[in-house]
């Protein structure tokens, strides 16, 4: 049961604000409930309650963090009947991609459980005191991670589970034992409501404070405004246009006291495809590919939306393979007519800066997308750098380089990105060998021989890099590295044994991996 | 022998800017030679040679930078003879204390070596992959951190050693593999210019590119402007006072592309006594404190800037003690003419808010301040923030609360802090876990019954805090957590073998500690 108003902790917000509807992308139906804007003192409710709540889920012991995680996961399965159908009705995603989206959120909730669970993420690290030292008497210091306090999740658009008001970000802080504030996207907001609920019964059941979670709704960018700008918010989460990334980093700038943003606003994941790996696999390349643009209608942060071949054998067969299968796909609805029009006018831009369709577009209006194929020469991008920028939605740019030289300058003028694709056969190695450094320079991820799209949730995964790919360089937003977003050090001094938080007690009592006096155990 | 030039890689600059000399703040006599400001063309082409060291400093075996900081380790000591009166005589500190700084230097060169030469610090994490499984593969990943580039590190007043040019800083960047490029701090330059050649010396003997070093000299601020605006520089580290940790600030975020800079920018470090402490501790209290207000003439992040206590049994003893101690203090010459006006200033502004002296300062001018002891009352604090600001020099603070309710409300409306001490007895346990959550969620180091200057350079430190304490609440300048400073992880997908860092490759050829498949091993 969808109601339409914001969750402050467990209690419905009110009507009274500007109202908004979910649309179906797909035949432009409006959605029922409208779903009503919060208001300024909600917002500042919702935050009350999570630093209220801020204590309590730092105590909670370990395992009642991981419990409340699995519980959400099993939440969200049993309200599959109810849930798929909105998501598919919000989106017009396919039912498989959104059962498949279903159980990555289960699947990411059940790994930061277990992440919780162990407990060793904390990176407890105890220096022995030494009092006798000379000159000055060595002090006993202890430190670990420790969770930042309330804060503020914005959900994204275009993975309205794994990224939406209880995705990953969610999954993580709660997981590093911070309340959360989420908005919710404007495009999902019934989806939204139906996790939130769920995350709601999942803290009563676990008899944590209900105000660790709460739900915004907002027709316009009050709640943003204020929510970001509140006092008692430590960090900001988000997965969207390097726009709205943008604004909200501007927004925590200007607090009296800035705080962290960690924004993914996309990247165009340049793919490289090398000379030997062209001449073999040309056309089925531009396959491979073409399936990965036009996968979820090309609205992933990793969409590959640029290719790299050095004119030579291969290069028309792997043309004339991107556009054979970019070409047979006809337009599809993409999330909402804004990001629709936004494509289009992208490809407007790119056509203007002298990339060439490679084949005719479908005309497509409304919500719908149609499959562009775009090319261009190495030497036309790097007189218009503009053609690096990433055009979200199902199209890519093939580049035809001269020769190496050219193509070594354009991956040296590109900006930072959030995956790299390098294609090899044995062949390629020294070249590979000789680029790699460039990339890796580039981006957060460098994949070999695979497609950037689906996003491994794992330890290992970074889903990150430099601006302006994220605007925190340093962490990634998927993988379990991403519960250090949420977390700082905090280092005790000569503190008495029972006044130490447990994971930094002498007899380790959570048999925690630990560096003692610079080595690991965990005794 | 110090010739005055910034040193671009091991070449000298040129003349032709601005000069400027350092003083000896103690007898105010101008130190030759004189200090020549690096030219745009000279930052530029620092930034180059770091650039273009970068690859082999990355691709370095961890013994050579280990090796690296060990020989600057060596060589600072056998530069001793030059390099303590050189110290003396543009900080005015007395030997002791100055060989106790190089000693601290030279220790932490070598703690990094430690850390470089084991090398678990990268953070490896490898996920197998499983071709087979359904409905996708699983890809194999694996990740670490790798250095982010040149970085920029802008020296110290406070520290020339342990903080300056070749301070924690560099030392820990140098670890990580990221060239840097210094700016000498104007009040001690002949101190940087002598590191610097101490370091270049290094890379010499160890083979590596001395483009990975560079020092700059500026009378002003332009050096600064151009190398934190250079779009090869991917990270700042900086430990100065508030406005010129915000001026570089801001120079980060208006670059084409942010890049994140690491300021510490100072506290007034708080110090709670509990009753029993009152009580026991009174006056010996009192002159503890007001030893480490005094140490180094008051000039450290962490000089203890206000004392808490509540008033009753022991208040009047830990007042007199304090006093006592302080005005036994003659004036003494701080580390430049800007910054005792500064404190006098600073005193100023804390007297017209309504803090009153506890005993009559003596005259000073120049380089030189006096000790300071100014009292308030909790409800005039709360009344008038501005006293929560910290007061660089040597002074306190003493701040009368009415009871323990008072208290809390003072501890709730300070700013973000590096330390927060605590002071208790047996009998004050029930109060310190009261009180011990709002003291950690106030900044990055909480001390029990001690001094929070004097900062062990250790594996467990953390020096840093939420803003305005630093830029950067998530990481640390001291410690040996300092160096994820300046790397950033990169994540391979599906990476033939031989591309793989050794730190990734399937055998752990260096032994690493690594998270495999979630489990932590060095196998």
């Amino acid at each position: 049961m969808i109601h339409g108003f914001s969750l402050i902790g467990p209690a419905p917000g009110h009507p009274g604000g500007a109202t908004f509807h979910a649309q179906n992308p797909a035949t432009g139906a409006r959605l029922d409930p409208p779903f009503h804007s919060a208001s300024g003192a909600e917002v500042d409710r919702a935050v009350e309650l999570a630093e209220a709540a801020a204590p309590a889920m730092e105590a909670a012991p370990r395992e009642a963090r991981s419990a409340l995680l699995c519980r959400i996961a099993a939440g969200l399965e049993e309200a599959a009947g109810e849930l798929v159908p909105r998501v598919m009705a919000e989106t017009a995603l396919p039912e498989p991609r959104v059962r498949g989206e279903l159980a990555r959120t289960c699947g990411q909730l059940r790994l930061f459980a277990d992440v919780a669970a162990e407990g060793s993420w904390v990176e407890a690290r105890l220096d022995s005191g030494h009092p006798g030292r000379t000159p000055l008497p060595k002090p006993d210091l202890r430190s670990m991670l420790q969770p930042l306090g309330p804060v503020a999740v914005f959900g994204a658009s275009n993975f309205p589970l794994a990224f939406g008001a209880v995705g990953g970000d969610t999954a993580s802080a709660l997981a590093a034992g911070c309340p959360v504030v989420a908005k919710a996207h404007p495009l999902n907001p019934g989806t939204s409501e139906q996790v939130a609920q769920v995350v709601q019964a999942a803290l009563l059941r676990e008899g944590l404070p209900s105000g660790a979670f709460s739900l915004l709704f907002d027709a316009g960018h009050d709640v943003a405004r204020r929510l970001v700008g509140h006092p008692a918010i430590r960090a900001v989460g988000f997965t969207g246009s390097f726009r709205g990334g943008s604004a909200l980093l501007e927004l925590a700038r200007n607090r009296p006291a800035p705080i962290p943003v960690f924004a993914e606003m996309g990247a165009a994941n340049p793919v490289v495809v090398l000379p030997g790996a062209l001449a073999a696999l040309g056309s089925r390349l531009g396959q491979t590919l073409a399936a990965s643009v036009l996968n979820g209608v090309g609205q992933f942060c990793t969409c590959p939306g640029i290719v790299l071949a050095v004119q030579g054998p291969g290069f028309r067969s792997l043309r004339s393979g991107l556009a054979e299968a970019m070409s047979a796909a006809p337009p599809a609805p993409m999330l909402g007519e804004g990001l629709a029009l936004a494509y289009r006018r992208g490809l407007e831009r790119h056509q203007a800066e002298g990339a060439n369709p490679v084949f005719p577009s479908c005309p497509s209006q409304g919500c719908f997308g149609a499959p562009a194929l775009l090319e261009t020469t190495a030497q036309d991008l790097l007189r218009r750098p503009d053609l690096m920028e990433e055009v979200f939605g199902p199209a890519t740019l093939l580049v035809a380089c001269a020769d190496e030289a050219e193509r070594r300058k354009v991956i040296a003028a590109f900006p930072a990105q959030l995956t790299a694709t390098l294609w090899m056969e044995p062949g390629d190695e020294a070249l590979a060998a000789d680029l790699l450094p460039e990339l890796r320079r580039l981006a957060g991820r460098v994949l070999f021989n695979g497609v950037p799209t689906g996003v491994e949730v794992g330890h290992a995964m970074v889903h990150g890099g430099p601006w302006p790919a994220t605007s925190a360089p340093q962490s990634t937003s998927v993988g379990t590295r991403a519960i250090a977003r949420w977390a700082r050090p905090i280092c005790y001094q000569d503190a008495p044994e029972n006044l130490l938080p447990m994971a930094l007690q002498t007899g380790n009592p959570l048999g925690l991996w630990r560096l003692r006096d610079g080595a690991f155990d965990r005794h």
